[in-house]
């Protein structure tokens, strides 16, 4: 769908998803840490697929369980008990991608 | 104003604002990218004194320009222009910090 | 400005106003539940006028400390720390009215 | 999924799912009078889990239908439109919970 | 579900719906000019249904595609990253309608 | 304060700053149309300074009252009364730019 987006020629939205891939990207601060950010932006914001897709980063960047609830438990302070339902998505991908891990096999976008 | 509202006697809040200290200390992940999640956190929900505090914390926490930068751009990404006047106050504050820290004065709450 | 914007003579925009000042009326839920239930509702949704109007509301209602703080808690815990900021003006204005009431005066809108 | 969150051994999200139990129980406010706040915060914030949840509890603790539609106007009046798709999902929830019962069924969450 | 909750006998509610129905037509700006707007502001909130609704709207309207992504364009600039998945869910309403048309089939709610 | 943000260096934000402000001119959409979106967002959104910013920009591309009283309207209705302190201010700010019309002064951001 990204694909399909990007094709109809608007250019303003072009950049924009430009920009977006880039802000997770290496800077002074490592990718591990943005993502982690944009995991809990994602949370306090409620938003499924960012969740998910911010989880999945996560895992790939090395982050640990304990680091992985540490930033929920951020997400679950600053945005309050309505986060509890995203809050069970995310750590519910966060165990399929372990189970991936455990059995071998590369966790991917 | 905290103190009026603890000193009111009321349980429920009395212990979340414990759990809302203890959510930024030291843990697994270090206090700095604890207070650089919660100033992303307070920016794309668009919290004034929130961000205050969190920029504040990030500087005692011995954030840098760049990092505070790219954390900025995080939230403004996630959270696109309505955190435009947020991000605004929150470099304000970032200014005021770094202009007493010039001076030899303490960076306070 | 209420008036100035009835006044502009957009009759979608004055019907609103008139459900909304009905939607507090009483019905087979009191008036004082019901704005505890717009106090609590403001404060999850931030908003500081809405905050404002229906504190004193409640106090007008007879709303106690206790209660209030009850629904502040609830507010506190559905929407997270980035309702403090308004809750402590929520405090605040019910110290102000409770300051005209021990001196006999009456708490107006 | 909630024992599976839980056992993960963060203490500061294990106090914060007590808090949430705990903001619902009867003080000097009943029961059903913080379920019905616990629905019109979920419903103005547009959680669905949420609202599903506090429906329950709301017919559990005996919420008439009168009560249950001047509560969800509260909400809808405060929110706007964009709580019209939550109201229809709460009404069905509703609807749901109406059915059991005239079956002499037991609501449960 | 919409007759459902209209039958319930709540005024607020029925007149609320009314209000929104006639919100969208034509005044001194035109159906579609006003479509858009709703797929804006529906699309910044984030609320699936409103924006279903709306593009529909925009499609029976004559919108042109460019304008569509124009309009999309100004609810990510203003509502950010977290507007992608509702933009990613409007364009593929927005192929089906066209698919539609294509077909000679009518595009209905 | 734009230009304190644009000169720390931040391409990201820098190149955000540039998006936003294209995502307003004209294009198959004209300007008039763009801004009455953008006040309609900033309004649901309850952004403050971003209202203003529209507000005065309506104005300038010739937006007339009662146009500007149907789009608050939309934003009413999808929004509801936590946007009305925000309507006022719209308002407000309305009639100071139409007093300075009416005294043949310009009318600038």
């Amino acid at each position: 769908m990204n694909e399909r987006i990007l094709s109809a020629g608007n250019l303003g939205i072009k950049r924009f998803f430009a920009l977006d891939s880039r802000a997770y990207e290496k800077g002074v601060l490592d990718d591990k840490t943005k993502e982690m950010m944009g995991l809990v932006a994602s949370t306090v914001l409620r938003c499924s697929d960012c969740i998910t897709y911010h989880v999945i980063r996560c895992v790939q960047e090395g982050v640990s369980d304990d680091e992985f609830f540490e930033a929920l438990n951020v997400a679950l302070i600053v945005g309050g008990s309505i986060t509890i339902p995203h809050i069970r998505r995310a750590v519910d991908t966060l165990d399929q991608c372990r189970e991936k891990q455990r059995k071998g096999r590369q966790v991917k976008l």
